[in-house]
């Protein structure tokens, strides 16, 4: 007897039909014989429909009372699976956030979880029961209700796996599996049977779109996650400890080409070079909640002053150039350049860092394909270039081929 | 400084503009320097349609899961009435059923509350709030989630002003008080500026119609009950303890004319005349959760065997009849007899009972209106005669006329 964590997204129990398939499944794992503790979102776009009404009687919804109005989606989805089991003849029963022992901070919209508590659901799963819990939700000190931000129900999931330790956590949604590359612009993409949390990471956007910090959480407690379709038994792809099963020098590969547009770049010109200019510059951005990715510094040749590069999310350029034109004269900076018209992409694979030739293959298939690229970072698992966003679905195919990830057939 | 419990209905809150225009007249009593906890019920149908929602996935709903389902639809209408108020620049919080302190046991679909923690509310008013609070719901022993039952949310409102000892708790609904008589019947009848607890306990058909544990509940606890329309500022009627401020002997007056239709009437013949034949016969029907209204026993002329009879809901009729059957054996009885085509009608005042001709005067008027009377019963405050259902409304008109309640005009 096996103890599962499932989650199925809002596609999945968009209406009665769909909710009554997932029904059937869940009864299918439970007839073998398992425990199983499905975490639910809100049907189809609920989620969207309630922020629309809340904008009807306010501009500008208190975050408080929106979470626990957008609370309400998940609690009418998981109340309707809990009565699709039962009508089926078997015994289930629904639990909120907060009744399943999700407990967060108080930082409504985007709560983090502190903490599961999952003796209710022990108790009820215990009793041969079917347990259906609220994903986005959860408990704040205080007593009132946060929701973890947009894709929240996978954490929720993965948190309560970890707590429940269960065998797996699966992730059912409308997307099969994990690619190795985005499939709407790679054709040949193939879907991979396993993959390492830090790649998966990498990767969120080749496939199904998973919460980051549902995966962050995986790989600190180890679950076992697998993302598969809700609508097929198509094999879906196993995230997972790639290290636990797979001979050491295997391991060094290309796992796929991530690529992300909408990335805009942002360069302080003439900054004195001296220690805390960096510091001085960047926790402005941090206490804007502004998302910092790359970061370059060129020191000039004069060796006095020093130009810093960096890139946000262009919808954050705005912000991003209001904090910068507040410490201009602050740090004596000079011109303030910004690009919103970048993307980047990245082939990504574990240990590549250690392995030469990684990085002058990816600058060479780009070159050959006309491709500029501005700037260029690297980490343990990925080599990400900064290009044009236009260039961006065809550096992707390009490397996709010349990393020989295309698909046979 | 005066503190105020409002409660508004589901119409009042129907949609976005409706419940804006509630939050101006919450804004009125805040500026007017009061503290004001409002209480409010699910948008428009939205319960029905929640129902509707979970009858597409299961023939029988389970009622635990039922009433979490239904809990969100009052968990929709506290958020958007807080997010206008905010809007309109006020200070609102919205508090659930159970973070408004609201106790209940687990009676799903019909749970009772056993007590009020206001400690929350308390909290939030001294902090200056608006607070708005879901009604209709309340947290079990199991911390599970239960509805009170339809109209429920007039008992969350009666229930949190006992506990908060509120100046008032104000019942907004889309009638504009408590009438004389049912002003769809009677077009002459009279709204009451004042009526005693009991008295709206037999009139609640007349006019707004009040969940009648939340008129229990404020004459327990001697809360003054205003129910007036959320549309337009014509003065209510003032449910409260008449007996306060009125001289003894006035107070011994018609009221009102309440009916009730869809009644049914249950003759078990024959029965042994002999104790514990009655506790017999309605035991079962009281475990069954069938509400008995009148009841009459006529013991034959050999005193040997008794005919009882009684009254339920029609809707009840066919389960009440399968335990009569049931106990027909046991109980030795003769032939069972229903008619579940009459209603009653009542003369409702205060202390009638010991005043002489009010009874023989409401035989006379039904006489001369060629209505024949099937059973009759008296209490402290009432008499009521069973009748033919298809003379229920000529019955109200004649009484109301007949006990110069006809308002002039």
């Amino acid at each position: 007897m096996a103890l599962y964590v499932h989650k199925y997204g809002g596609s999945s129990v968009a209406d009665a039909a769909k909710i009554v398939n997932v029904a059937r499944r869940l009864a299918d794992v439970y007839d073998a014989g398992h425990q199983i503790v499905t975490v639910v979102s809100a049907m189809g776009d609920t989620t969207d429909e309630l922020i629309d009404l809340a904008r009807t009687v306010s501009n500008e919804p208190d975050p408080r009372e929106l979470d626990l109005l957008l609370s309400t989606g998940e609690l009418v989805s998981i109340t309707l699976l809990s009565m699709a089991l039962r009508n089926l003849g078997y015994d289930a029963i629904s639990l909120s956030g907060p009744q399943a022992g999700i407990r967060t901070d108080s930082a409504y919209g985007r709560a983090r979880i502190s903490e599961v508590d999952p003796e209710r659901v022990r108790r009820e799963l215990a009793e041969g029961r079917l347990v259906i819990v609220a994903g986005f939700q959860g408990l704040a000190p205080d007593e009132d209700i946060t929701t973890l931000g947009r894709g929240g129900s996978d954490t929720t999931a993965v948190a309560l796996a970890a707590a429940l330790q269960a065998d797996r956590c699966d992730i059912y949604t409308d997307v099969a599996g994990i690619y190795t590359a985005d499939p709407r612009v790679v054709g040949k993409a193939a879907k991979l049977a396993a993959v390492g949390y830090e790649e998966m990471l990498e990767l969120a956007a080749a496939g199904a779109k998973m919460h980051p910090r549902s995966i962050e959480l995986g790989a600190v407690y180890n679950v076992p996650i697998y993302v598969a379709s809700s609508f097929t038994d198509a094999p879906g792809t196993l995230i997972h400890n790639a290290s636990d099963d797979e001979p050491m020098e295997d391991r060094i590969k290309v796992t796929g080409i991530a690529y992300q547009t909408n990335v805009a770049k942002v360069t302080v010109c003439g900054v004195a070079d001296q220690p805390g200019v960096a510091a001085a510059l960047f926790e402005p951005l941090a206490s804007a909640g502004i998302s910092v990715d790359t970061i370059v510094q060129n020191t000039s040749a004069d060796r006095m002053t020093t130009d810093i590069s960096f890139t946000v999310a262009a919808a954050d350029l705005p912000r991003a150039l209001r904090e910068m034109a507040g410490l201009q004269a602050t740090l004596g900076a000079g011109q303030v350049i910004s690009d919103h018209t970048l993307a980047s992409v990245s082939v990504v694979g574990s240990g590549m860092q250690n392995t030469p030739g990684y990085a002058s293959r990816m600058f060479r298939i780009l070159a050959d394909g006309g491709i500029n690229i501005d700037m260029i970072t690297t980490s343990e698992i990925r080599i990400s270039c900064i290009i044009s966003q236009d260039k961006a679905h065809e550096a992707v195919r390009l490397l996709h081929e010349g990393f020989a990830l295309d698909e046979a057939g």
